[in-house]
Order: C-alpha cells, then sequence, then structure tokens
C-alpha cells in the first residue's frame, strides 16, 4: 500500500518485492487491528488510526519473504510480522511524544490529537501487545530475540538523549543506527529463518541480510534528510542537524572540511543557529558528502546480496534483491 | 529492606513472612540492579534511585515462597521476581509522569528529577529489560502469561483514563483493581508454581492464591486512602476521590447515603469541589464504609488462606499465611 506522492519509478521497485505477499500484507494488518478488540473504544480509534496512517510494513515484507523462502508456517510468519511491526509503531508513538512531532507520513501524530499521558500508555500498550504476539509465536529463542531488540531500540534512544548535541562520531553514529533501525530489520529476517526448517548457516546467512539492509536503509533516511524533495520527506530539509543530531553526510562533509567554521562550531551549540546550519546545510548538499554516504550505503546492500547467493532461485529471493536494490533506490 | 516510618507491630509481620526468603530477595535486587550495567551511567543512575526508594518487594516475595514450597530452582524464581518487580518499577514510572506525581514513598520520583522523555524512555527500558528477564526463565508459557499480564495492566489504566470521573459503579471497580494490582500478584504466584514441579490442581490453586491476596491487597491500598497516618502514606487524605476516582469505601457509603449530596454530585464533576469533597471524606471515615470494604478484602484472605490447606507444613507455608494476613493488618 503506497501513499499517493511517490514516483512512479519508485512505486515499481516497491511492486517488485511486494508482489509475492501482498495477500499476506493484509493479514498481517488484520492481525494487528484486532489487537484492540478487547480494549477501549478510543484505543480502538487510536489503532486505525496508527494503521490507517500506513508506512511501507517494510519489516513485516522483510520477515515473509524470508520466511516463505526458507518454507516457515504462514501463520508464525504472519504473527511475526505483527509483532515486529506493532513493536515498531510503539517506539514511533514513543519517540514522536518525546520530540513533539505532530505529523508523521503527513498524518497527525498521535500526541498532536492526545494528552501526553494517553499517548504514553497507547504506546504501552502496543509494546504489551508486541511482546504477546511475539509470544504466540511459541518459539522461546524468538521470544527471548525480541525482548533482547526492544531493549537494544529504547537503550539506543536513551544514549541518543544521553549524548550532547552536535557529536561527530563515527562509531557513535553506526552505534545509533543499528539500535535505531537495524537491530528490528536484523532481528525480522533471522525470527523468520529460526521459524523456517532452516539450519544455522542459512539463519546467520539472513541474520547479517536483514542487518546489512538495515543499516543501508538508516543511512538512505539520513541522506534523503539532505537530499529529499521537502514535501515527500515531510520534514525540513536537515532538520537532523537542526536537531544536534550529526549523520553520515555531516561526517562526511566534517571530515573532508575539519576547517569549516560551522563544522567547527557543532560540538559547542552551535547546531542551535538556524542561519548557520542552514548554510552548512547547503553546503553539505553541494559537496559530495551524501555520495560518500550514498556510496557506504550501497556497500551494505551489495553485502546483503551476497547473502542471498546461496540461496534457491525462487520468487522470494527475487523479490528479496528487488527489496534490497530499493532501499537505496527509494525516494522516500 | 523496610523504611524507618513504620510501626513496629507492621514491621514484625514483615519480618515473620520475609524471614524465609531475606537473603534471596537480595539476589533479586541484585539482579535488577545489573540490568542498566551495558547503559548509560545516567540510566543507571536512575535504576540505582528507583532500587534506592525501596518498596516491600511483596511480589517477589510472594514468588520465592510460592515456588520455594513447591521446590522450583531458584535460579527461575530470582529472575522471575527480578522481571515482575522490574515491570511493577516501570508502570510506576510512567503512572508518575502520567499523574504529574512528585514523591512515592517519600522520595523524589524519576519525573520529578528528570525530562518527561527521558522518564519515558526509562519507563520502556524497563519494560524491555523485564520481558528480557522474563524470557531468561526459559519457559514459554510463563512469558505468554508475563505479556497478557502486561497488556492487562496497560489496558487497565487506558480504561481508568478513558472512564469519566466520579463513576461509581462496583463492577468497574473490581476490574480496575484486578488489572492495576492482582493481575500481577496472580500472574507472580502462578509462575511460579509453573516453574516448579507442581501438578495442575496446585498451580490454579496458587494462581487463585495471588488473586486473591492481590485484591485485598489494592482494596486496603484504597481504605488506607481514607483512614492512614497521612505522613506515612505520604499523601493527602482522599486524593483519590479529590482525583474522581471512586474506591470501595465510597461506593460502600455512596449505598448506604445515596442521597447524601456530595454522592448525587460525583458523576457529575462535584468530585473537583475541594470542600464538598472533603466533607465527604470526613462523611466516609466517619461511617462503617471502610469498615464494611475491609471485611471485603478479609473475605479474599480468608480464600486464599483456604487455598494453602492443602500444601504440605513448611516454612514457606506459614510465611504465605503471614504475608496474606499482613496484607489486611498493614497501616502503608
Amino acid at each position: 500500500m503506497r501513499r499517493g506522492s511517490l514516483h512512479g519509478e519508485t512505486d515499481l521497485s516497491t511492486v517488485t518485492f511486494l508482489s509475492p505477499v501482498q495477500e499476506e500484507i493484509k493479514l498481517v494488518e488484520e492481525r494487528m487491528r484486532i489487537q484492540a478488540d478487547d480494549t477501549h473504544s478510543d484505543l480502538r480509534a487510536a489503532l486505525e488510526h496508527l494503521l490507517a496512517a500506513g508506512g511501507k510494513r517494510i519489516r513485516p515484507t522483510l520477515g515473509l519473504l524470508v520466511g516463505n523462502m526458507l518454507g516457515a508456517p504462514l501463520e508464525k510468519l504472519v504473527t511475526l510480522g505483527a509483532a515486529v511491526e506493532l513493536l515498531h509503531t510503539a517506539t514511533l508513538v514513543h519517540d514522536d511524544l518525546i520530540d513533539g512531532s505532530l505529523l508523521r507520513r503527513g498524518m497527525a501524530t498521535l500526541n498532536a490529537r492526545w494528552s501526553p499521558p494517553a499517548t504514553v500508555l497507547t504506546g504501552d500498550f502496543l509494546f504489551a501487545r508486541a511482546a504477546k504476539l511475539a509470544a504466540e509465536t511459541d518459539n522461546l529463542a524468538l521470544m527471548k530475540l525480541f525482548s533482547e531488540t526492544l531493549a537494544t531500540i529504547v537503550n539506543g534512544e536513551l544514549t541518543q538523549m544521553f549524548t550532547s548535541r552536535g557529536l561527530i562520531n563515527r562509531d557513535n553514529y553506526y552505534k545509533r543506527i543499528y539500535a535505531k533501525t537495524a537491530s528490528l530489520f536484523e532481528m525480522t529476517s533471522r525470527a523468520a529463518s529460526m521459524v523456517s526448517p532452516a539450519n544455522e548457516a542459512t539463519i546467520e546467512a539472513m541474520r547479517d541480510f536483514g542487518y546489512q539492509i538495515g543499516m543501508a536503509f538508516q543511512i538512505v533516511d539520513d541522506i534523503l534528510d539532505f537530499t529529499g524533495d521537502q514535501a515527500t520527506v515531510g520534514k525540513p530539509l536537515g532538520s537532523d542537524l537542526l536537531n544536534g543530531l550529526v549523520t553520515l553526510p555531516a561526517i562526511y562533509y566534517a571530515e573532508g572540511n575539519p576547517e569549516d567554521e560551522d563544522v567547527l562550531s557543532l560540538p559547542n551549540g552551535g547546531w542551535t543557529n538556524n542561519e548557520n546550519m542552514t548554510r552548512l546545510v547547503d553546503n553539505i548538499r553541494a559537496s559530495n558528502a551524501t555520495q560518500k554516504a550514498m556510496l557506504e550505503a550501497e556497500q551494505h546492500v551489495d553485502r546483503a546480496l551476497a547473502r542471498l547467493d546461496s540461496m534457491e532461485s525462487c520468487a522470494e529471493r527475487e523479490a528479496l534483491e528487488n527489496l534490497a536494490k530499493y532501499i537505496v533506490d527509494r525516494k522516500v
């Protein structure tokens, strides 16, 4: 389910990887929807709102494709997909509250419509239901993996909150995007192979496939923050930098221009100066920093694609290849 | 670990049920403490603060006593105890944030010291670690039960939030205190017997034991809100009513005094009138409503004690009897 604002080109590649699981994604969404059935009508409305806001459902798609390729039971993949997407949704609900964001994917966030208390509890409710769904896969190792990933994600957010703004540090950046994004892609892909009749080597290959496309996904997100069509991305260009968050394009630019006064100002609170940061964003856009960052994302995708080499040819393998390529080709 | 402000009498009965597991509770606290070891120093400090705030550790004590009585491995009981207490702590952290409470057990709440975002994330972190610990019991049924209980607790909080204030309704009250308190007592006692070599009948008996003392615990809490020593309880008398929350003593009073103008005003926002509510609190205190509520709590304890009849005599059974009795005898 894509939103109308996308480029035709991107639409095509999305369809390519979505088509083998298009019907199954509907089952995942239905499974998500019924989580609020036995609750208060306001909570049901909130979940409907969150579901209607859509999103690419890229994580459940990843799980379905990997699991189908390896012969996992559909029921477990649908349960896993719903658990992963609800966990993802829960983190977005709390993130938007924390950041005070009023829009996501062009729709009002929950905190824009509800009180902070109701938003906190709705996030908690989604965490709880995600954990319940994960338990319903009846796989203890998967359950452990799920709770560890939740801990990784939250710990990453806390670390980001406590880390001083304007910090230019590669290692810190990679850790952050792993916790924020790659860990859940990695978990999804690994978990889908764990509920399949796959051997350890295959599980490890699929874990790494998820990790690599997850890293690429977040790097591309961070590039789009500089290069994206503002209307499509839905936030001002360079919004990360304006919040003191130094991502890969800015790191490449800083490495190439260590004497740039705006770069030098960053760790000392320079990111709070809107005028200077607008200039820095322009300079980063005009430099080759975003290309360098894109090269790095492409290397991750290449490593992901190499992991598919040992898999048998099938529609799902082809879709996974397209999914990996889409991650660096996408415009939003 | 009791706080100084308690009555000697209460101290004695606490010691009676704590003594068989006093050393094991320290293991639970240590297991809780290390959950933040690999995280940011500020988060470690927050967890230390939450642990130092103490509390009676009544839930882990319940789990340890039931499990020891039934021959469960200590390691699993310590893990379960830490999981349950962290889950409990996580709900308190988010509750205090939502209610804007600045003090709990005489110490500053996390939200009194930290920003709302940091408090939201710390609660999330504690949820994540609680789930991780629950998974470490290596028991899938327990893991499911744990996530269901988390969902019950959060759903209860959401329902309370969406329910109109000033509502006088017994059924609503029982559902609320089950979700808020009894569900976690029930889960703890049931889970401790599930990791023991116990048969289904014993597990069911212990589940009900936990349920009954959990219901009694919350009813007594709600009575203490009217009758407690203000300094010891740590909040103004009748604070529930002043927040539009009608608990069992108020329900009994309303049933006995249906024409009382303050009672009649409740569903129509009368609870927002401080002067009238102070009068109502005084009237409830002067009536036999709190005694009637206490009788109901005692009936729950009696049912709990009856569940112990079929257990073999041992130090843990005796301690569980004392624990059940303490719940209605306590002053805080």
